[in-house]
């Protein structure tokens, strides 16, 4: 592997526009613009597709080839002297929450996008092929198994069943993705997925580096994470004359089910994070006792031990407070902890140091596509600070100078590596 | 007041039909089935239109007139002798919950009907005139305000606030009313609400007449409800990188004021009635905290002491389980208990005893119609049992033979009413 010591890394540093890069994000933040400033781009959506249609004609602009596969995984490439070599790649997604941000995910894509335009532009030729990812559904909000293109692409999740998983309204990944490629045609990529390196620059989406006066994030792992579905069936009744003992409360038994379980996940430290991010009652009206309660659980930790432990517990924690209600607790996700690897961390953190800008090495408590990626090659990532930390949220922010030093970090970090 | 000795009356009982009742029942059970064979036929919805139609048709058919008023309650009025003499009414309400059954509220306009139809068949007249009303909106599931075309008619609610009230998808009642009396006109009825008596079937929705194995419930008041709205604004975050001590999780602050109010409404005899039916969390993603939380809670109480008492401390205890979000109490509506008339209640029980019919007095655990009429002229109620007492769930059913009795119970009494 490469070591930072190389001057064409620098060179395609420079080379870096930070107009350009803040100018496509808010092109980008354009579809699905929410009122609020946020953007509602859900995956395979209408929106995901203009995404997926302006990238790729951008890259046609630039001579840049696309392809996608199976999945709906987009990648646009810049060639590299080798015609044998695997590629150095990078990226993130286009996706985001129903009421998301506008750098969540895109600044990847955007900060990958600036590199080989600045490559381009520097009249670099690497040599190594250098690829721009956008991994289809990393956020899972909608059809709620996130990171799935990556997941695919790695063989951590079979294709079919990621076709298969559904959104809320009964659509299969299967159908949108189908619905998604006809409205966004590419070539499909050639089969296999071997990567010589990947590096993924981010928004922090948390306080740390703002609070640390920090410009990047050197990342070293990613907390492993799982994911639950509790669904509680009790009995709908009239509100008016069912006496309480006589119900069977769907609401009250998840409400002491969420109580114990915040119970049972106390941390004094403050390291676990427990969040209940989808709670939906039925039938919903303000007169009919509940018969139907379905909620997720988000658990993560950077221990295996204690994913497994607290995790563990989850089921039974529920089952004791059923109140005469069904209760199913049904396991949706596994993410192991992932540590990136030591030669990509360096060469992160020395292109931070090299270019002169202030960084601290620290671990992502978000899952991420790298942490998939970090299976099949050498893999890092880059963090960026996001305005008070704030993410998954229409007001989040951040600055364009903070988005442009990243994007050096990384053009001398793929640079390196695709030389080497 | 008339005392039930009249032979009309008697006469009129046994003509009222027990086939044609039930057959009525299962044509109106067509409008909004559910596969699970209740309905979902909410207040002025394409469904509620098509009952509308139905109910005029059948009118028409019988040389009934048919009427409606500013919210859209609709009356089937058979003529009686002295043309200047006040009507005496009865109906109920043909909306129903989105997952209700299919004699909530129906039963009580097919009654009446039914009542119209027998003193038609056995060529009895009335001295005052007789109306069917079905009463718009009294569910309150779409449009938040129960009771709403009772109350107005009664003058309880102004027809103002009535139309402005909106539906979770913004319709108002305005709009959405405007609709349905375009596509089931009725000529207007002329203004003003005198009232001879007021006399409501109704199935139980409760367990009692069941347990102790009656056909009859003698209503002798309706206990008193209060509704209130609560909203939690939080703030959107990050699942994976926001620690728990950071947050301001709306999920998790409602989840601790229904803990808290559950506890504060704890009642030994249980006779309070307290539900939280409507439960909406924002943005409702797996990984993303949520903002907003908005539910509603539905209390009620025969004694106005305990309704002040108990209601007048919900605010305060929410307020101590805000942990950093804004909690916003909002009381939407105040309905006193009721008492009905003695002379009413007297004719009922008598009709009932004159019928040889099992009968006894009860309470009402559920709001109803009658309770805004009541404050018009003498009104009562007339209970049927209803299976294990379930109802506002599409496993809601009844037996013909009861819903027959009660409609003779029914007829007597009118009949009583209209000669008096």
């Amino acid at each position: 592997m490469a070591r930072f010591e190389n001057s064409v890394a620098v060179q395609a540093a420079a080379a870096i526009r930070e107009d350009r890069l803040w100018q496509r994000h808010m092109e980008m933040a354009k579809l699905g613009a929410t009122p609020k400033g946020g953007v509602n781009r859900q995956a395979l959506s209408p929106e995901d597709v203009a995404a997926r249609r302006l990238l790729m004609e951008w890259a046609g602009a630039r001579g840049f080839t696309v392809a996608t596969d199976a999945i709906g995984n987009l990648f646009v490439r810049r060639s590299g002297a080798d015609a044998n070599a695997t590629p150095v790649m990078t990226g993130s997604h286009m996706d985001s929450q129903p009421t998301g941000g506008r750098f969540d995910g895109m600044y990847g894509v955007l900060a990958g996008f600036e590199v080989l335009e600045a490559l381009e532009d520097a009249g670099i030729r690497t040599k190594r092929p250098v690829e721009v990812v956008a991994w289809t559904n990393e956020e899972g909000s909608r059809f709620p198994v996130g990171a799935m293109g990556s997941a695919v692409f790695a063989q951590r999740l079979s294709l079919e069943k990621a076709l298969a998983v559904a959104d809320p309204s009964g659509t299969t990944v299967a159908a949108a993705l189908a619905e998604t490629l006809a409205a966004a045609p590419a070539p499909p990529r050639p089969a296999g997925n071997q990567v010589a390196a990947y590096v993924e620059a981010h928004i922090e989406q948390g306080p740390r580096l703002e609070a640390e006066r920090k410009t990047i994030g050197v990342v070293t792992a990613i907390q492993g994470s799982r994911r639950y579905a509790v669904e509680i069936i009790g009995e709908e009744a009239h509100a008016g004359t069912t006496p309480l003992r006589a119900r069977k409360d769907a609401l009250s038994t998840a409400v002491a089910i969420v109580s114990a379980l915040e119970k049972m996940m106390h941390d004094p430290t403050d390291t676990i994070r427990f969040t209940v991010g989808r709670f939906e009652v039925f039938p919903g009206s303000p007169n009919t006792v509940p018969g139907r309660v379905y909620f997720t659980i988000d658990f993560r930790h950077p221990e295996t031990a204690v994913l497994e432990e607290r995790g563990g517990r989850i089921a039974e924690v529920a089952q004791a407070h059923a109140r005469g209600c069904a209760v199913t607790v049904t396991p949706l996700t596994d993410v192991p902890p992932a540590v990136f690897a030591p030669a990509v961390v360096d060469l992160v953190r020395d292109a931070a140091g090299r270019l002169g800008l202030p960084h601290m090495d620290m671990p992502s408590g978000a899952g991420h596509d790298a942490m998939h990626i970090a299976t099949l090659c050498p893999a890092g990532m880059i963090f960026v600070p996001c305005a008070r930390g704030i993410s998954h949220n229409e007001a989040e922010s951040a600055m364009p100078a903070d988005l442009a030093a990243g994007a050096r970090v990384l053009a001398a970090t793929l640079t390196a590596l695709a030389d080497g």
